[in-house]
């Protein structure tokens, strides 16, 4: 009966090593995370608020997890690149409004000097986003970003926008979700823009995307009721906003909160305030390489005292390039 | 073998009887609602709506139902209840404003002439709600409602304001959150208010709730971050603000909407103008007896130009008593 003869010992050892890697890659659901402090503070906080009967265990409907956007769960360099788009609007739409060619800050973009144009302060800025942004329903709006996502690529990478999403965190939302969290989207980035690829690009449902937003109104138009986007702030979804955002929109303080700059200091100590089990996170980026190595001076997602306290208070950093195996999912 | 005399013919008819009458009250998801022409929307609309390879299937994720929440999903008579809920502060919080005593429109409410209190008009009102739903943190007015809501009486049927919640309505929210639809509250009520009963109440999460907002100040406290609640309104859920409303914190267009009176006509016209299958129904408050009988004179919860919308397009009016068995979970 016996046919342990040496090569089916071979076969069995081969076999063995084969379907323990299989199980270890099958079970291992963040594999673009070194296995450093950062990937063991989430698996342990996950295990211990999911554990039934352990005293951190947090009961599924409260299972919030807040996730920034810009610079956390995809690239935020060398603009925001709602900003990009907003732009790169003022070159289509100048045929209808031939007086950009001489009023700044339109002048400027169109000559190329994007950097003259923003240097020209947040009145510059908002203008460009107000022009791009409004005076348009909101169906229209949402054509224009999907077309814009379809096609325009990004300056460094020459690839589409969404390609820019980070492969650590896409396996974090998926992660987090599979153990029963409902993962949300608190930017300052447009509620509408993001809206657009949140659902197809993170797996997060428009209804649980909380952003900054212009204001809207509704009219009958003969076609029907539409809602026209408005050049007017509504609301800035960034530091203390993100608290507040959180408070009128979810209703329930988060278990769970990702960013990745001063920004999201309000989130995170919102987040921290409350009762029981909690994990504050920062992506820090470190990664000249692969992505980009920016913190206290830049003026684009910078980290300055949000890194301070969460040093102070034992919050989880991220480095990127140390704690990634990959940045994105086209890296080797 | 055989034993079917005539006793055993009886039980086992009676047996039948008795089963097919169960299976008929359990497969029955609305028994508070009469067999009528609404019932009969809502079951068609459902069963179009959900059946795969139905030229009207709508997607689970595309299965957002809105409901207006006084008159619609409680009740809203004698005035609506978060207004008592105010006027009952002003009482407790004199001894810290003995000012009130002899001001406007508090010295009316003091002195027990609600109506010449209210009677002084939207800014009397107004002044009656900043003082009750401002000057705290988030936390303390929470604590404030619920306490309020544990205790205070409807003046009318002498029972808590929550059992003052249609059984129909219940009803309906189970059957379509059953069958794959997610339920939301668009309401003009004060969204922090709701939101303390409306996941007992009605199985609605907090993160569905969508209401009228104050704005709200985030600062760190002796004791960590808090969110003052500061008496300026940030934006009103009512009327063309319900479509806005449900644009800005859904960002889907409804498939299912009810609500009760004009406040609700932008909610059902932006509901109806999306693409395929459409549910809009309102509750008309025809029932004197066992709740109030309403409608184009009232001052709370008027329907008149919604009514009519209704009535041109095809739209579904529930006949509080014609089509409701019960009204409430206590009527017999």
């Amino acid at each position: 009966m016996s046919r342990s003869g040496p090569r089916s010992i071979v076969t069995a050892v081969l076999v063995g090593l084969a379907l323990s890697r299989l199980a270890a890659a099958q079970s291992d659901p963040l594999p673009a995370w070194n296995d450093g402090p950062a990937k063991q503070a989430i698996a342990r906080f996950v295990a211990d608020t999911t554990k039934e009967g352990s005293p951190k265990f947090v009961p599924p409907a409260e299972r919030i997890a807040v996730f920034d956007n810009d610079g956390t769960l995809w690239a935020e360099q060398p603009l925001y690149f709602q900003l990009l788009f907003g732009l790169d609007r003022i070159k289509v739409l100048v045929p209808q409004h031939p007086e950009w060619k001489t009023t700044e800050p339109f002048k400027s973009v169109l000559e190329g000097h994007v950097e003259q144009a923003l240097a020209q302060g947040d009145k510059a800025i908002l203008e460009v986003m107000m022009v791009s942004h409004a005076g348009m329903t909101t169906d229209q709006f949402n054509d224009t970003v999907r077309k814009w996502l379809e096609t325009a690529k990004h300056p460094k990478f020459q690839r589409l926008f969404t390609d820019l999403t980070y492969q650590p965190m896409l396996e974090l939302l998926n992660y987090l979700r599979a153990q029963g969290f409902k993962t949300f989207i608190v930017s300052g980035g447009g509620v509408e823009f993001m809206r657009v690829f949140a659902d197809k690009s993170y797996g997060i449902p428009p209804e649980q995307v909380i952003g900054s937003a212009g204001e809207t109104k509704f009219q009958l138009d003969a076609g029907g009721p539409v809602l026209m986007k408005l050049p007017k702030v509504e609301f800035i979804d960034d530091g203390p906003g993100k608290a507040e955002g959180i408070n009128r929109i979810i209703g329930r303080r988060p278990v769970f909160a990702f960013g990745n700059s001063d920004g999201d200091q309000q989130m995170l100590e919102w987040t921290a305030a409350g009762q029981g089990s909690r994990f504050m996170g920062l992506v820090h980026h470190t990664d000249a390489e692969r992505e980009w190595a920016y913190d206290r001076a830049s003026h684009i997602g910078k980290l300055d005292k949000a890194w301070d306290e969460a040093t102070a208070k034992g919050w989880t950093v991220v480095d990127m390039r140390k704690d990634w195996k990959k940045v994105f999912a086209f890296d080797k």
